[in-house]
C-alpha cells in the first residue's frame, strides 16, 4: 500500500505541475490542463511548456525547475521521446510522485523498454513513485480533479476504480456507473492496485471498488491487499487478458502476459472478490452496492405484472442461488381480498387479475408493501409494464415503487420491466438511490445475488480467514533430501520427502538387490509392488519397470530377474541403482495432489481426481496456500471426485480431515523448500477409510 | 401446421368482430377497438356490445350473430364469466378462429377448468380453432392489426415472434427489438407455436423468428416444426419455467407445469434452435440476425480506440468459439505507415498511436476499410470512445464506419463503445440497418457467434437430417417377450429383449439348478458371474444374490449353495427361479445406456458415465430418438467419459460405431414398444476394443 501521504499526493494533490503540457486549446487540442480547469480543480497548477507564456489563462513555465514550489504531483504530458528529459526535471525538482502519459514503453519497441527501465532506474534513485506509463492518470471527483488530456463524461458515484486502459477510464461512466476515485495503472511499471486499494476501501465516501486488471506481478502482495479491502467494502473484478488469445493481445498493450485464468480465478475466490464476466455485470453489481448497505438473507418475493413474467422472475432467482420467499399466511390474506376468487394469490404474485378490479397502482402499493412488511421476505423483484410512452402511460407505478421501498431501507427492492419506454423508468425509479432498475429479471437477481454473496458469505469468510497450523513438521529432514539437488528428485527422495511433512505414504523400502529386496517384502507384507529406481528411466512401465501385485516370495524373485532382463533389454546401459518396495493397495478412488509455481502467485495448490480421470474430468480445483482448513475443506468440495469420498455402495467413507492434513503438509512444504518447482501426487489413493500416495513427481528449480 | 387459410384468418384478417369490447375510450379504458383503430387496420371491424349504439364511431352490435357477415376472426374481450355465452354466438355465427384473452380458466381455480374444457369442447364441435385463453393475441404489423386491449410501443422490425405471456407480447419492443407478426398463445390450449412457426418461417418479409416457451404439450409434432423452421430461418428460443421454482410458477400462470429442463435443452439443440439464457441475449441475436444475412466464416478482425479494449474484444471472441483473424501482409504493411515505429501494427489493432499522428477518423475508416476488404477477415469488432457529448464529439466515428460497413454487405460490421453517450451511437450506427451496435464487447462477439452458428453449424445439419437405419431388427421376438407383462421385467426377458435388438451382452444363461449352471459355465468359459434370479428380489448384492470372478467348477458349486442358504437365511419365502450364469469381463470403462419417457417429448435417450461414476459426474447426454448416425455420435461426444473411449494408458481404442449401433438399437427398441417406460444398460462395459451390456433394468408401463 502506498503511504497515505503519497496517496494524497496522487489523487487529491494541492499542486500539480503539467509538464510538457500542449500550449494548444479547445476541440481536439488534447489539453490536460483545459480537462482540469473545466472541472474546477481548486489546486495550484503549474503548467510547463518549453514556449512559456501563458496557457488559458494560467502562467506556463519553460522548465519545473521555474516552479517557485515542490508540486505534489507531476504529469509528463509529452510524447515518448521528451519523457526522459522531464522526467529528470522531476527529479532535480524533488517531485516524489510522477504520471506518465505516453504510450510507446513496455507496449513498444526495443528502444521503448530501455526508456522505461532508464526511467524506472531515476525512479529508484530519486525515492520517486511512478503511475504508468500509458495512462490517463487520475479521476477524483471528491477534489473536482482529473489527469485526462480527453475530455469526457464523469457522473459521481461512490466507487473507487482502478484499471489498466483508457477505455475504462473514459468509459467508467458507462462501464461502472460512474467515479468516485479512479487510478489507471497503464503499463503499472510501480503504482499498482495492490498500492491503492487499501485507500480506496478505507474512504468512507466510497461504497464499492471496481477492478478491471489485465495483467499481475505481485500476486501474493496483491492477495492481502485485496482480503484486506474485501473484508471492508464489496471488490468487484473484470479480469481481461483471461483467454490465450486475450492475454496474446495483452503483451502489446502493456509489454506483460497476463497469466494464468484459472489460477487468476482461485486467487481472487480466496480473496473474496466477485469476479464479473464482462463490464455490463460489473455497472449492475455496482449499482446495487451503491443504492443498498445489506440484505437480510436470500428469500426473494416477486410481484409482477404478468404471470410469465413471474416466471421468469423465478427462474432468476433460482438460477443465481436466491430463493423465492415464502409470505406469512397474514400477508396472503391481507391480499387475498385483492383478488378475483379464481386468481392465485402467491410468490411470485401475478398482480394483474388484482388490479383489473382495484386499480393497478393501488394493488401495487399494497402489495409491495405487504411483502415489505413480511418477516419471511427479505428483497423483491418488481416487475412492471414500460410499454406505453410516458405520456398515456397510465399503469406508471415509478413514483409509488419508490415511495414504498423508501420506507423500508434495509430490504431491496430491485425493479425490471417490459416495453421500450425502459429507460424513462430507469432513470425515475433510480432518481433517489431507493431502488435499482436491470434491464432484465435475470440481471436484477443477478445483482441480489451478489448483495447476499458479498453480506452473508465472502465478508464474514474473508475476516475469519487463519493460517493453517500444522501439528507435525520435520523441515530438517526434507532440506538434507533436497540439498545440492536440481531437476526431477529420484522416487526414493520424493516419496522422503513427503514423509518428513507426515504425509501418508503406501509402505515402502528401497533395495539394492533381490535378498534386500525378499526381506523387505516380509517387513512390508505381501501382495506387494515393484518399481525399478534409476536415474535414466522416465517412463517405468515402458520397459517393464513395474511389477503390480506379487503375492510371494517366489513371484518376487521371479519378477525380479524378469524386470532387470526387460530393461537390460530395452534400456541398456540405464543406471540401475536398485527397487522399492511397496505395499500393494487394494482399489480405491485415485485422486491427484500437486502443486505448480505460477510466475505471479507462486505455488498453487491442485487437488481433484487422479490417474485417468486427470486430464479427461478436468475436475481440479486450485488455492494459493497458505490456507485455512476451511479453505481446505472448500477446495476439496469443489471437486466431483470428492462426493465419492463420502462413501457410495459400500466403499468406506474418507475421513476428510486426511486430506486436509495433507494439503495443510503440501502446502508447508512448499512454502518452506522453495528449490521445489512442482510435486505431483497421483495418484493419492483413498481406500478403506485411508489416504496414501503410491508415487510423487518432485522436480526441483 | 395451421392451414394457410386459418393462419392468414388469424394473423391478417379482412374482417373481426369484438365480442364484448368496452364502450368506454380513452386512457385507462382497455378497449382493443381504440387500439386497433389507432393502429389504421384496414379491414373490416364489427364491435359487439350488449348495449349496441355507437363507440368512436363504430356501430356496436347487440349480438355477434347481427353482424352481417362471417367475420374471418372473433376476439372474445368479456371477462371470464361472460365467455362461454359469447363463445356459443362465435359458433352459432359460424365463426371458425377466435381468440379469447379473458384470465382465469386452466390458469384458475376448479371452475375455471371445467369451463375451459366446454370451450374445447363447443370448438371441437364446430370446428373452431380457439388462441388462449389468456392471450392478448395477435401482432401484425405489416396489416396494422393488433388485437391487445392495451396501447404499447411497437416499433416494426422483421421478427416474428410466439409467446405464452403478455409480458412479452407488450415488451417485444424491448425484449426482441421489435415486432413482425406476433402470435401470444396464453394458456395454449389449441393453437399453440407448434401451429404457426412454420408460417413464419415461410413469411419473406421476416429474417428471424423469436420463441417465448413456458409450456408445451406435443413435443413430437413441435420438434418437426422447429426442424422445419430452423432449416429456412434462425429460431431463438427462450425458455422460461426452467427451474423447479419457475415450473412451478408456471403452473400456476398457465395450468401446466413446464417439463423438464434438460429434455428441452436435449431438444432444441436437435432441432437447431439457438437457446438463450434470457431476453437480453433474444435481442442481442435477434438484432444480428435482423442487420446481416450471413457471415463467411468465425475469422473477427478487432478495430479499437485502445489497446485495453482490444484485449477484452479477442477474450470475448475466444469465449464465444469465433477466431482473432490473421490479416494478410498486405493489409498489415498498407497500415504500418499509420504507425509510429513502436507501435504494434496487428489484430486486435489499437489504432490510438496512429490517430495521435493522422487522425481519428481517417485511420479508423482506413484500418475498417483494410480488414474488410481482407480475404481472411470475416466480420470485424469495431471499439470506440462514446465518453464525449454528442455537441463535442470530436472522436465521432459513427457515419465514418456506416459508411465504410455498407460497401462490404457480406461482412458484419458490429460495434461497441465506452462512455455514458452510448445511445447516441447506438441511434447513430443503426440508423440504417448496416451495423449493429452492443453495449458490450462480450454480447457484440456473442451476436457474431450465433451468426456464425447459424449459418454454418445448423442450417446445413438441420437440413442434413435423415433418420437412423438399422441392419439387423427382430422386433418379433421382443413382442413375444413382453406380452402380457407389467413392471419390472426379470433379468432374463431384459437381456434377451436387448439381444433380440442387437445390442451386445456378456455370454449368459440362465439354470434352473447347479447341474444346468457347470454346464452353462463350462460352455461359457470360466471365469463367471452368477446372479439370483427371483421376483421378490430387488436388491440382489443386499441378500448375497450376485456372485462374482467364479475361476472353476469347484468354486461355482460352493457358491451355488452357499448363496442359496445365504438368501434363505437373509430373505426366506422368496421366490427363486434359478440362477443366472454370465462371462465374467475384465475391467473396462463403465457407461450407462438407457431411455425414459417424457410426458412431452416421450422417450429420451440418454448416454454418458455408468457406475459409481452416473449420479456423481452427471456426465449424461441426452436425445429424442430417432437420431441420424451423425446425431448419435454427437451425443456420444458431448460427454467427458467418450474421451476415454479414445483410447488412454494402454487401454483399448473403443470403436465408435460400436456404440452408435447400441443408441440406434435402443432408439428403435423404445419405438416400437410403447410399452417400455423405462430401460437402463447400466453398465455397459466398455473393455478391450468391445462393448457388452451386463445388466439391464426395464420397466413396463
Amino acid at each position: 500500500m502506498l503511504p497515505d501521504s503519497d496517496f494524497k499526493k496522487l489523487t487529491a494533490p494541492e499542486s500539480i505541475a503539467l509538464v510538457g503540457v500542449t500550449s494548444r486549446t479547445g476541440r481536439g487540442s488534447n489539453s490536460a490542463l483545459e480537462v482540469l480547469l473545466k472541472r474546477g480543480y481548486k489546486g495550484r497548477i503549474y503548467p510547463v511548456n518549453p514556449k512559456g507564456g501563458e496557457i488559458l489563462g494560467c502562467r506556463a513555465f519553460t522548465s519545473l525547475l521555474e516552479v517557485p514550489e515542490v508540486p505534489d504531483l507531476a504529469v509528463i504530458c509529452a510524447p515518448r521521446d521528451a519523457v526522459i528529459e522531464l522526467f529528470k526535471q522531476c527529479a532535480a525538482k524533488g517531485v516524489k510522485i510522477v504520471i506518465i502519459v505516453a504510450q510507446g514503453f513496455f507496449d513498444g519497441d526495443e528502444e521503448g523498454i530501455l526508456m522505461q527501465q532508464e526511467l524506472l532506474d531515476i525512479a529508484a534513485k530519486n525515492g520517486i513513485r511512478v503511475l504508468g506509463p500509458n495512462t490517463l492518470g487520475i479521476v477524483n471527483n471528491y477534489h473536482n480533479f482529473c489527469t485526462s488530456f480527453i475530455d469526457f463524461i464523469n457522473p459521481i458515484k461512490p466507487i473507487g476504480i482502478t484499471c489498466q486502459t483508457g477505455t475504462f477510464y473514459l468509459g467508467a461512466s458507462q462501464l461502472c456507473t460512474g467515479i468516485g476515485i479512479l487510478v489507471d495503472s497503464g503499463n503499472t511499471t510501480d503504482i499498482s492496485v495492490t498500492d491503492v486499494i487499501g485507500h480506496l476501501a478505507r474512504d468512507p465516501r466510497l461504497k464499492v471498488i471496481n477492478i478491471h486488471m489485465e495483467s499481475l506481478s505481485d500476486g501474493t502482495r496483491f492477495m492481502e491487499a485485496a482480503k484486506d479491502a474485501a473484508a471492508l467494502k464489496p471488490v468487484i473484478i473484470y479480469k481481461t487478458g483471461s483467454t490465450p488469445a486475450g492475454s496474446l493481445a495483452a503483451s502489446s498493450h502493456t509489454g506483460k502476459l497476463s497469466g494464468e485464468d484459472r489460477v487468476f480465478d482461485a486467487a481472487f475466490k480466496q480473496c473474496g472478490l466477485l469476479r464479473v464476466a464482462d463490464a455490463e455485470e460489473m455497472g449492475d453489481l455496482s449499482k446495487a452496492f451503491c443504492t443498498f448497505n445489506g440484505i437480510k438473507g436470500n428469500r426473494i418475493g416477486i410481484v409482477s405484472i404478468s404471470g410469465g413474467a413471474g416466471v421468469m422472475a423465478a427462474d432468476a432467482c433460482i438460477r443465481f442461488g436466491l430463493e423465492i420467499a415464502v409470505p406469512t399466511k397474514a400477508t396472503l390474506e391481507q391480499l387475498e381480498v385483492l383478488f378475483p376468487k379464481w386468481a392465485h394469490c402467491t410468490n411470485p404474485m401475478d398482480m394483474w387479475p388484482a388490479a383489473m378490479f382495484h386499480g393497478y397502482q393501488n394493488c401495487y402499493r399494497r402489495i409491495l408493501e405487504a411483502f415489505l412488511q413480511d418477516p419471511q421476505v427479505d428483497a423483491v423483484i418488481c416487475m412492471t409494464g414500460s410499454f406505453l410512452t410516458t405520456d398515456e402511460d397510465f399503469l406508471d407505478v415509478s413514483g409509488d415503487i419508490r415511495e414504498i421501498a423508501g420506507k423500508y431501507p434495509d430490504k431491496p427492492v430491485v425493479v425490471s420491466s417490459c416495453g421500450n419506454n425502459y429507460r424513462y423508468y430507469e432513470e425515475e425509479l433510480e432518481k433517489d438511490n431507493t431502488v435499482a432498475y436491470y434491464f432484465t429479471l435475470e440481471r436484477a437477481a443477478r445483482a441480489l445475488a451478489a448483495l447476499y454473496k458479498y453480506h452473508h458469505l465472502i465478508k464474514k469468510k474473508v475476516r475469519r480467514h487463519k493460517e493453517l497450523v500444522l501439528p507435525h513438521r520435520q523441515s530438517g529432514d526434507a532440506a538434507r533430501l533436497l540439498a545440492g539437488k536440481t531437476g526431477n528428485l529420484s522416487q526414493d527422495d520424493a516419496l522422503s520427502l513427503l514423509e518428513a511433512y507426515g504425509i501418508p505414504v503406501a509402505r515402502w523400502g528401497r533395495a539394492e538387490n533381490i535378498g534386500e529386496a525378499l526381506a523387505l517384502a516380509n517387513k512390508i507384507g505381501y501382495p506387494v509392488t515393484m518399481k525399478i529406481v534409476s536415474p535414466d528411466i522416465i517412463h517405468k512401465s515402458d520397459v517393464g519397470g513395474i511389477r503390480l501385485n506379487i503375492e510371494n516370495s517366489r513371484q518376487l524373485e521371479e519378477a525380479f530377474s524378469a524386470m532387470y532382463a526387460e530393461i537390460e533389454q530395452k534400456q541398456p546401459g540405464a543406471r540401475l541403482s536398485g527397487v522399492i518396495i511397496q505395499e500393494h493397495l487394494p482399489s480405491g478412488i485415485e485422486l491427484l495432489l500437486g502443486c505448480k509455481r505460477d510466475p505471479v502467485f507462486g505455488p498453487v495448490l491442485a487437488f481433484g481426481a487422479g490417474g485417468i480421470f486427470t486430464e479427461i474430468l478436468n475436475d481440479i480445483s486450485l488455492r494459493i496456500p497458505p490456507l485455512s482448513r476451511e479453505e481446505a475443506r472448500e477446495m476439496i468440495e469443489e471437486t466431483k471426485v470428492s462426493k465419492m469420498l463420502k462413501g457410495a455402495r459400500g466403499v468406506k467413507a474418507v475421513d476428510m480431515d486426511l486430506l486436509i492434513n495433507c494439503l495443510a503438509a503440501l502446502s508447508e512444504l512448499v512454502l518452506k523448500n522453495s528449490a521445489i518447482s512442482e510435486i505431483d501426487l497421483n495418484p493419492l489413493l483413498a481406500f478403506d477409510g485411508r489416504v496414501a500416495a503410491l508415487d510423487a513427481r518432485v522436480i526441483l528449480a
